[in-house]
């Protein structure tokens, strides 16, 4: 236990966001879960983390910071959009589940972090499942964190191929695609796992579903309860056939990097200008534009092994 | 022969150009092909043009017209870029030939189609393997084509996917974004093959490189001309094991639609704002933005009926 | 009468375009009139610009030419729009006259102006009082004519100022920016006269339309007639005390340029991208962006001089 | 003294931020001052602000915090620009002052700002005469401070007319635009004094140098000192016949309003997007946009009444 990597998660807690958590509970040493405006309404994301936690048995020993509830630029045209449609109403597949007994610090996130990284330099890894806003605010607030960061991996944008809330951007990057080019351009260094690998590696299908179902555990419980909604969206939108779980895959991809078969350093950025555009992720994989190579992008995954990694962790919460 | 279908060629001739102009020449009747600014030098596209039309053993009777040199908005930032690089300084490999007899005529590409397609209304199908300037100024010039016009065949964009010129964009579309953004919502019906389709099934490999030497025809050494400096290119930034023919692709697709085994109507429209994804084709697969679908978007070929139709052309060709 | 100076003329002719119509038939040798899109319907402009030089009794002798309806990007956000609420919804008060005897020509406008300009190098001086859309299309479509254009005068764009179609644009340049633009880096050497210029020195107040219908000649009561609706659409919007005369100003300025006593050469380019800004004139009067110095611009006009070659003008037409 | 109003300071404080301090020490108590990055070398900004105190001769009584170093998208091509060639390179003239006794403080400006609002809500109004970087940061982070903040009186943007630091934008918008976008439409009461006021109303010319020198105090010789630079670029790039004093302006405004002779309630918005208009702040003096009155703008300034204010202000200071 006493070498498990230290992380810190910001997450906007909905759908596959609580199974992340679950996953990071279980490889990490997590410090401290920050919350960031995104997926459903900011109170109950803050509600779904707190649940979550309760959940894998951690009640009252992670805290858990509300941080910046709506993107950087949220005026004009850039008004935030949720996402009730993708994963319910209160984000949990409409389960409605109780509050938690634990309740979220007073401390604004973003001071949270600074602290944090500070403390401990070099120590603490981030895990971002969420859009980029309360990163990108600790980094302009202070960017004498930056040096201290050792990796941050994020669960966010596309490799040049289609999008999910648009066709050419994913959701935590089109939330707040100003935050995700200060964060990209930071240099921090980073690791990107894309909707596109997601929709590759990620897909739990009925089968998948049926063989969690009977590990008859409540993290397989809870599992099943979480993904009601999001398994008929993603038939319907995105003619998946199944469930995604890309901020799972982030964990997993964090916990483990050989279950990420193939990478490669990039040159990433975001589009933040376009009429069609905005949150779109441009990756040089070609090296066309000859810019500096900035991040690790995820391009391949033994989906075999984070399955593994997944029952794993449903399979440990026994309460 | 007396049934073939009517067709006007809009080109900026340079490499693949030249044997896409082949295969239309034996599947089609051409009524005549349009320059307009792209690949290289534009009087040098013009001549590739005549000498590829003397290589078909059709000099003199398919008339060349000179149309629009540069983009739509060739001011400020968006000055033209030729790609000499991917073509060789003639567009033509390298290769060098001589002027061919026939000359250019002294009519406005523009003009010329207006006039043909209003004496054939209805019967003049288009096929775009260039960038899209003179369909987009013959639409605004007068708008009274558009319903006279059967279908448009578009080599330009990609489906959500890598580009080729940048990351994000396919170069036909991303020299002149804004006559792409016209012709794509003019009305007229269009079929697009992007680039993607192009790297899946249309790259020639040694093997594919050394059937066509065995053809022994004027067409197939032709061919291996051409293709010398694309071949090097390929390999060295697009990491493709083989020459790229997305002109020709488009013009077997138009000749038998029947090879193109997957298809969609999709929205499909062009960021002409973005700092990072000018030239950008946003194909809506999932329809997400519930925009009308304008486009048919061939999204499978069948490389083996390509092939074969490639082959019978450069076959065909003796002298 | 014969050394006068030979103009071509692009209108989208209501309101004061009319009163520029009769101060250019009265001061140049006009050899036609091109119609763009802009004030109001496209046909109705042109039945305007007819029925004018049948009031100057010129009908027949002038003839007008059918431009690009459109500009150039009318797709998307950019939709046309034509401003009945300040001209009338016929552009000439509401006044509705009866149709002139003249008929337009075939030709398109663009094709005329290439070839006039062709057969008198160097002579034919363009007068624009409209978007800019026929003169950009024109450059565009041969760029050959621009070492023969000896001058044009531009009614367009503000000297950043406040606008009047947008608090940020003049009604001409935000019609079409994108023409605007390619017009004013074309090398075309320009004079422009801004809307700040017609607020302060064109201004036609109570007692000025007195005056002019004291002149009891058919010239002074078209004035009249055709000024009706912008006089009370300038006191309510631009609170403004009278008629604005942006296009006879232009018209003046062009046929005595001693009326301008002050201007200078600088900088000039047009926004085209900007969410608030489409179509914003920037003038870099101090030369802080140290680039090519483009346009002549009027900063300061003799308002009397002005008014007197307006009155004579108007006291001119006699029948 | 007792009833002096509350206020915190927000200055990049070089030039006539010094003077502006000057004048809000002589007529608020101020509770405050942040430094934003703006005009010169951060540190060099906290210097001048420490110095300026010290000249009041209220050093150690008045804290100083250090805020944000670079505007809220310092990434790609929005980097930060300082102006020595306006200020020197200490931002003071060149006079290279000694460092103060006083020092910064170790609170971020943006969490002093926070507290200090709702320690004291209803009471402490804002005066910025720099970017709005601090100011939009303290907002994103706790919008609960907006309902707090009876007012906020804004040195920045321009009323539709020619800017300083490019022909299309003010300075203190120019450099953060999505930071002024974000204040203007928070909701906080506004009072906005552009650039053209200052051109209009506060140059201080050889006459005003003059009699402020007659003076004598320490306050004048201040001032002259401190001026060396900015008068030199005004002549040369401005030109204008004198020294400008737009934070200065500022301050009068705020501290008796009955100098700004004219003003209105106008929708004011800030361009993020455009190539050519970055930081240009529209006015919608005659409502075109119909879209809500969110600033009031001063369009008159009382300019004797503004000059006595200065001169009482550099006249108190006499050590």
């Amino acid at each position: 236990m006493t070498d498990r990597k230290k992380v810190i998660i910001d997450t906007d807690t909905a759908g596959d966001d609580t199974i992340a958590l679950l996953t990071a509970m279980h490889y990490f040493q997590v410090e401290g879960v920050m919350i960031t405006g995104g997926n459903v309404q900011f109170d109950q994301q803050v509600e779904n983390a707190l649940y979550t936690i309760q959940v894998a048995g951690k009640g009252g020993s992670i805290p858990v910071y509300k941080g910046h509830e709506k993107p950087m630029l949220a005026v004009g045209k850039q008004q935030h959009r949720t996402v009730e449609d993708v994963h319910g109403s209160d984000g949990m597949g409409g389960a409605n589940f109780p509050h938690a007994v634990q309740r979220p610090e007073q401390e604004h996130a973003v001071d949270f972090l600074i602290e944090k990284i500070h403390a401990h330099p070099g120590e603490i890894h981030l895990l971002a499942i969420a859009p980029l806003t309360n990163i990108a605010m600790a980094v302009q607030k202070d960017p004498g964190i930056i040096p201290k960061i050792p990796h941050l991996y994020i669960m966010g944008g596309t490799n040049n191929s289609l999008g999910n809330i648009t066709p050419s951007a994913e959701y935590n990057f089109w939330v707040d695609p100003e935050a995700a080019r200060i964060v990209l351009h930071s240099g921090v260094p980073i690791t990107m796992v894309g909707w596109e690998m997601c929709t590759r590696y990620s897909v739990m299908d009925d089968a998948n579903h049926e063989e969690i179902e009977r590990l008859g555990t409540a993290g397989a419980k809870f599992f099943i309860d979480i993904n009601r909604v999001v398994k008929q969206f993603n038939k319907e939108v995105h003619r998946l056939p199944g469930t995604t779980h890309p901020d799972t895959l982030l964990m997993a991809v964090a916990a483990d990097e050989s279950i990420m078969t193939r990478s490669g350093m990039y040159h990433v950025d975001v589009e933040t200008a376009g009429e069609l555009t905005r949150g779109y992720s441009l990756v040089d994989i070609n090296n066309r534009l000859e810019r500096l190579r900035n991040v690790r992008v995820c391009e391949e995954v033994n989906r075999e092994a984070f399955t593994a990694m997944l029952y794993e962790v449903l399979g440990s919460i026994v309460t």
